[in-house]
């Protein structure tokens, strides 16, 4: 599949990376074409690179892995989005007070739906927000078996995530879908925790599994 | 121990009954004394009853079962709250515009911090807030390891929750201090979460567990 990555940060790379290894043409994104770190990214990894537009403009599906500060500003500049996925990693952190951060939007409305709102013909789904991305793209790195979520209100665009995550080894039971895009406020705001983990225990690397009666 | 337990639900009901069976005094209170679910509770389960007042004021240690709407006002009842451990279980969950709740407070405070802010005297310790109410007592009734978290400002108040939990059947690995208590924003925040987990799998009786590397 062709597939657009917005964002040069970690997270981008990371995706994209992995996105490349199982077999997609990726397109990595930049405010403009000739971006330092995605011209690295693209020869190192065997992709191609060009402005947001351009890898929106590539992709039939884009993801989306910019800070949540950034992610509208980044799809206004991102062309026409109708119909396509946008596979939502992000998350509406606040670090304008410092650490931890707090939310910039969160309890009755979230980023994905702002998303959703304001590009009404894309099909946003939200996933992976709730991990560093290492466990992302290699879920089998941990040592047990532990969960992500779907948040989105369209089901093929739900069911072409669910293969994405597939092909980075999650296994068909640890992905849950959670509804419609609303849904997102719980992945969300989930964040708040998993910050307040890590800064107890100083492990970044590490997901939560649902443990279920019977 | 003497423990107070404040609030006549399924939580309370719970918590309460689960005390005295790992033998724990405890006086179950109510808006006053005499409630029949209050009174029904005590005859059932070995206990007695009273005021939020009177059964504050019998604990050394007093678990807040209250639905936050209304948690404030009971504590603003429960009397002279110096000294005192208070365990609180609470969610600060909004059913005002239906299901699923929002939160009353969130992101940058908390319901535990309002208590402690209100109440600085006492000793706040956030914990169990994470689930159903039959998990909290029986831990051990889900199939694999799972966690629960510690959110206060007093070592010795979270010790001695600390404590409390381990007699409920939780393992010393099993609870997370995540640091004080505006870490509680975490654990509040993760109630979307869970409400939404519970929408979609229409199972209550789960919890999280950290699966971590290394």
């Amino acid at each position: 599949m062709k597939i657009g990555v917005l964002g040069t940060g970690d997270v981008g790379k990371t995706i994209a990376t992995k996105l490349v290894a199982v077999g997609h043409e990726v397109c990595m994104g930049s405010r403009a074409r000739g971006n330092e770190k995605a011209v690295a990214w693209a020869k190192g990894a065997g992709g191609t690179e060009g402005s947001f537009a351009e890898a929106a403009a590539f992709g039939e599906l884009v993801f989306n892995c910019t800070k949540g500060e950034h992610t509208l500003d980044v799809l206004r500049q991102a062309g026409d989005l109708s119909g396509k996925v946008i596979a939502d990693v992000s998350n509406p952190l606040d670090f304008s007070k410092g650490f931890p951060p707090s939310l910039s939007v969160c309890n009755t409305d979230s980023l994905a739906e702002q998303i959703q709102r304001e590009f009404p013909r894309a099909h946003v789904v939200k996933t992976l927000n709730t991990m560093a991305n290492s466990i992302m793209v290699d879920p089998r790195s941990l040592p047990d078996a532990h969960h992500t979520f779907l948040s989105g209100n369209d089901a093929d665009a739900k069911a072409t995530v669910r293969g994405i995550l597939a092909s980075f080894g999650w296994l068909p039971d640890e992905i849950i879908d959670l509804g419609d895009i609303t849904t997102a406020r719980g992945t969300e705001m989930y964040l708040p925790l998993w910050v307040r983990i890590f800064g107890a225990t100083k492990i970044g690397a590490f997901n939560i599994k649902l443990v279920k009666l019977g």
